[in-house]
């Protein structure tokens, strides 16, 4: 019997080799570990290493043990770009998947990714501020960051509201793992299932997910690449439904890239406030203006403490730490009760980190060089599509954030556009994403924040022969 | 008009310091960056400075601005005790959400909180490893770490399942935002709203909420302090009910401790097995167990890959980095996706130390020393149960874990027992938090993990006299 069983360990080994348990190199469980975990003989665990050796699958080194054999250095496989289930009906959450999944490949030009390219933001600043924070974390920064988050990062953020002249206080902000997950605990806290919501639309594919997951109705209110959102068509959808609450964007809205007026800003907080309709304010591009001011959100009106303005440090600072917030006035406290129940917290070096970059001052003299090369980088890829792309197409050129919304012409299939491209390692992201309803079928939304090097040029090149391709086949 | 605008200003600064949105000793915008920001006149602006210099409020230094004044240091208003809302009808929110609050508060003895002891957690060496990992971050870090997470670390976790004997790839790893995140999100992919889950009964909290949140219907299985789950009762729920997933833990079960054996826990699968129920398996406390080896999870046996095997750092090694996992099978892209639309991802930062801590080795020496002083603490606090309380009320001393489940007696109010105690500063877990059911309002939950020394055994006295005088109430 002992036979069979050391075959069995070894095809278990092997198996966690193949699956990538053990990489070549890896040092395998002793003889010893290998016999007590296994509950098997010494000779049959020996019998299985040898067995594997013989095979050529590990080798062992005198002294110090069993390793997996380095092998020929296969190249790790990249994700072929994967078609769309069928060319008919999108499946949203298919596709997004597909297009964040893109951006984590080095071979795909990621125009269709929703992360601004990594290599604008202060790393080793931001590495600093880590070490530092680090340093000062005792035994109880765990419990002691719990929500609503930290307390010096709160008062740093409370000083940039105050800086706008809005007023926020430190109690009424809760640190959250990114903005994701603040506009997702508002929309919990706003609503129940089956009520109603007003979105825009285009809008946050985020948005549509979050509703969906919620189980709720949403409203589709029309908004325009250059104008923003329609209120006389939110006015009526406000008469005509019992709506509970509303998710917007009124700076460098996503996938549009625009903003609101001034006067339609404080006309859009008038409308909400008569017919006492909460709003979920998703901010995350604001600080990206390429003007003289900073753009003023919503929450700047907010008297009746019916606005919750969720923003992150995803967009301008630190992606990769997932620290975003929402000030909340009188829902801070339920917000929190929801978050000790869903993440428990924001991870803790990350905020302390954060607090001390925003302490150590510069977060504006970054952000300066960070819009400046936004600016020049939406302008590259626009004069480039400008001259480049059929006349029929029609785009319109944002003052901040780092999407182009391209208007393709009823003609031309932004899906099809999309298969082609992703084949041709470019992704884009397909109108689709951004409704429920297939309105958009013909637009594209594409990311502007990467330096424009011949890699983009030649991407934009090829974006702009296929819809050339694509208008002449519909000739 | 010009008399009423400063005094605004200087209303809105003083409503701001009032606030704390500027500490004393914190610096003001300067005149010049308040003018630009208010659009009043530099000598309105410097009038309100004036306003407030004379008042107290804040003062100014040359060449240098206007600085919030120092003031008598005020102790920071430590939160009072509260009484919940009413002693007949507890709302498990509020009570967990002021227990969870009172582990923040250095005043409280917080035998009631889920957290273990911070002082138990290798600060230094983390502090290192997370020091290294900066290091090592490079600008594309973001993008790389996204869902299923830091490929280094889901190899180190596949190996430690690897040598316990449970072949998991690290491919069917998700890394999340602590375990609590991998449990919701198994439980949104396992089911849909009005679907039928089994749950334990008394069951962590955060199970309860997790299945509100998702509206779903829950069988609660009786489970004893001593023999863990009734598998008649488990069985007879699958027979009755069209349960689509069950939710449980088979080690230092949350909140009674228990442990199933071999045995059950092997009939426990096979049953699921048999009805073709999915399982998510909370398993958060296996690494603390006190005797000669680690206990086996269920998903030991998980032949169909329907076990999504839940655990975090949290409760063992980093319990502010908020990082868990879930080891999903076949379900991980699916998990992926959910999380990707509403965390994106954990921070990458602690992803990357923890990878780094765990390749570094020295993880099971911290965890055999953290294992020998939580089991001298449990054992102190046992032995002064014993001694100290009534003989009535009825302990079962677990095998690991952190906690202890005590039975009062039927004519103890254990809500009562818990205002009393929070306003003599010691909180402890009210067993009404631990069910839908009001079934365990004679029992409370309490932390051993903290080191035992006088403040702890005062508390334990404390307890023992309140849980005396409400015996002899009762008779």
């Amino acid at each position: 019997m002992s036979v069979s069983r050391y075959q069995q360990l070894a095809q278990t080994l092997r198996r966690q080799i193949d699956a990538q348990v053990w990489l070549p190199g890896d040092k395998l469980p002793s003889l010893r570990e290998s016999c007590k975990q296994s509950g098997l003989s010494l000779m049959t665990v020996l019998q299985a290493y040898q067995l594997l050796e013989s095979q050529g699958d590990i080798v062992s080194r005198p002294q110090s043990g069993y390793y997996v054999a380095p092998r020929q250095q296969v190249r790790r496989n990249h994700r072929t770009p994967q078609s769309l289930h069928t060319a008919e009906q999108i499946d949203v959450n298919d596709a997004i998947f597909d297009i964040l999944k893109a951006a984590q490949d080095p071979d795909i030009v990621p125009l269709g990714s929703a992360f601004p390219d990594p290599t604008l933001f202060p790393q080793p600043r931001l590495a600093r501020s880590l070490a530092s924070a680090v340093r000062r974390m005792s035994a109880h920064s765990a419990t002691a960051n719990l929500p609503p988050g930290n307390e010096e990062l709160r008062r740093c953020i409370a000083q940039r509201y105050a800086q706008q002249g809005i007023e926020v206080a430190p109690d009424e902000i809760v640190i959250t793992s990114g903005a994701m997950e603040s506009l997702g605990l508002s929309l919990q806290v706003l609503t129940e299932p089956g009520d109603w919501v007003a979105i825009e639309s285009p809008a946050f594919y985020g948005a549509l997910q979050a509703i969906e997951r919620r189980q709720l109705k949403a409203v589709a209110i029309p908004t325009d690449a250059g104008e923003g959102i329609n209120l006389d068509a939110l006015e009526e959808a406000l008469e005509t439904y019992p709506i509970k609450a509303c998710w917007l964007m009124a700076n460098f809205q996503n996938p549009l890239g625009c903003s609101l007026s001034v006067e339609k800003k404080q006309r859009l907080v008038a409308i909400l406030q008569q017919h006492n309709v909460a709003l979920i304010e998703d901010d995350v591009y604001a600080e990206l203006y390429f003007s003289a001011d900073r753009p003023m959100p919503l929450k700047m009106s907010d008297h009746r403490q019916q606005i919750l303005h969720c923003s992150s440090f995803s967009k301008c600072l630190a992606p990769g730490f997932r620290v975003g917030w929402v000030a909340a006035g009188q829902y801070a406290e339920r917000i929190q009760r929801l978050q000790l129940m869903s993440t428990l917290s924001a991870s803790v070096p990350v905020q302390l980190a954060l607090a001390d970059f925003l302490q150590q001052g510069g977060y504006d003299t970054h952000l300066r060089r960070i819009r400046r090369q936004l600016e020049q980088r939406q302008m590259a890829m626009y004069h480039a599509i400008c001259s480049l792309f059929p006349v029929s197409v029609s785009v319109v050129l944002p003052d901040g954030g780092y999407f182009l919304w391209l208007d393709l012409g009823e003609q031309v299939d932004a899906v099809r556009l999309y298969q082609r491209a992703l084949a041709k390692g470019v992704s884009i992201a397909p109108g689709t994403l951004f409704a429920v309803e297939d309105r958009y079928r013909h637009c594209i939304r594409l990311n502007t924040s990467f330096e424009w090097d011949s890699r983009c040029e030649q991407a934009i090149k090829l974006l702009a022969e296929l819809v050339a391709d694509e208008v002449k086949r519909a000739d």
